[in-house]
């Protein structure tokens, strides 16, 4: 039997406060999401090999995720032991078993096995991120402090429509990104919109939705921080198109606070076409 | 001068995360919402004797608020030292110096000098709390957890809404209050409603909206957690119409647990009418 028949790819939607976690990438020493997950795996699934997970957006320190996806690959040996007395499904086995053994700041909201050729880095389409700013010191909510920004000086919605909008498109964002050597900043900013909410529990805020192909390292942060910048007063379009214009990062652009940012979504194709999406998408290029 | 020229009545709206406070009510040795706001205000004003606020909905430990009300009295001669070079009002300049020394889970959302016969507790009409339950694993939301109540059975609206209906009117709330000697559980229910919401960041929660013109001890708590035992099936209608028609506190109720409620907002009069309504309140009954 062929090794990849031997192993069920596993796809796990996780949501988590990233608060009291160094980000999602293990660390040695740190409390991160990954080893966090993969130590609740370890616990609950019999593996011959440590299990690793790939995942689709690795989120910073303090950034936090409500629809995060992730993959890990399981022996079909174990998989089949998943299936408990008070449960049906393999996936609704590993679903209890793992919120069982997570902390409170880490929840697993739902388990599949993936369809054929998914690959939760490669096959994503796209990243949505929320950006939560609150301008009005009369909105101030101390239950959402940990996942919104209060930001001191009051936000013009038309100022951020007219910066974002420069932004939008197929372009290379070095000048938003933190240098790697040799890798490209050449993304696809589909959407970075702000909407200031009336209704509903983030009702008061400034909310920035920021939606990509793919992000390279602080670049939502780095775009919400300019646009900010241009949106309360304290820079001009001028500014604005001077950085997006440069070819390095800027020193200008100061990024915006961890805790307002949340990942929201990952896209992916549908079934069919998704070995199809993961073959060219690691072809052409390595995403973050 | 009278005494009543020399001071000055101060409205305060304040929102809290009641997570880390033991509730309300100054407690020795406990840290509570009540003693860290006189705290807060004994440093940034200066007081003869040291301040005592009075405030529409004293809440259990655990239990938030995002629209409390309190008023406190300060000497005219302190009000006038509010304003400083960068505030044009006292009410801006005692908020800004309170938010300067209240921790993190407390914020000041308003400050007003209060209207001629202002009571922030005898003059309220009615008090209005939320309480949010999630009962789908696939929604459960980390960042919402100190919020929210993740309850692990499935909730019936249809049900939730009939059994809250049976307790909404004028009636004697006994069945669902903790015993005060001499004190009237006699209470106008004028809401009891259930939502699942769909859009904004409560989305995949059900809420309950609470509105009475007052509340004994627990009450909020004991009446969701009785209706939640209807809507979950554990109990059935004709069970709650025998609690509800008992005429002591019955210990067949579980009381919800206490971070799932939130004091959304309290109901005042309009300024005319605030006198009256405070002297007609006072005259009544003693509320909580």
């Amino acid at each position: 039997m062929s090794e990849h028949r031997s192993l069920v790819r596993v796809r796990l939607d996780v949501s988590y406060d990233g608060t009291d976690f160094a980000g999602w990438a293990s660390q040695p020493g740190l409390r991160t999401v990954q080893a966090t997950l993969e130590g609740a795996l370890a616990r609950v699934v019999r593996h011959d090999a440590p299990p690793r997970v790939t995942v689709a957006g690795r989120t910073d320190a303090g950034v936090h995720a409500r629809g995060q996806v992730c993959h890990v690959d399981i022996a079909a040996t174990a998989w089949d032991l998943m299936p408990g007395r008070k449960v049906r499904s393999a996936e609704e086995g590993l679903a209890s078993r793992l919120r069982g053994v997570l902390p409170p700041d880490i929840w697993v909201t739902e388990v599949r096995a993936a369809p054929v050729g998914f690959d939760a880095r490669f096959s994503a389409l796209g990243r949505t991120y929320a950006y939560r700013v609150c301008d009005d010191a009369s909105f101030r909510d101390p239950l959402a402090r940990r996942h919104v920004w209060w930001h001191d000086r009051t936000l013009d919605l038309g100022l951020l429509a007219d910066a974002s909008r420069m932004l939008i498109g197929l372009r290379d964002f070095s000048p938003f990104c933190r240098a790697r050597d040799g890798a490209t900043a050449i993304r696809d900013l589909a959407q970075f919109s702000w909407e200031r909410l009336t209704l509903g529990a983030d009702a008061g805020l400034v909310v920035s939705t920021v939606r990509a192909d793919a992000f390279c390292h602080s670049m939502v942060r780095s775009l919400v921080g300019a646009v900010i910048a241009v949106g309360d007063g304290r820079r001009d379009l001028d500014w604005l198109a001077s950085v997006a214009g440069s070819t390095a990062r800027s020193g200008a652009v100061t990024v915006a606070p961890a805790h307002g940012l949340t990942l929201e979504s990952v896209e992916y194709p549908s079934d069919e076409a998704l070995a199809q999406r993961a073959a060219l998408t690691r072809a052409r290029r390595t995403l973050d």
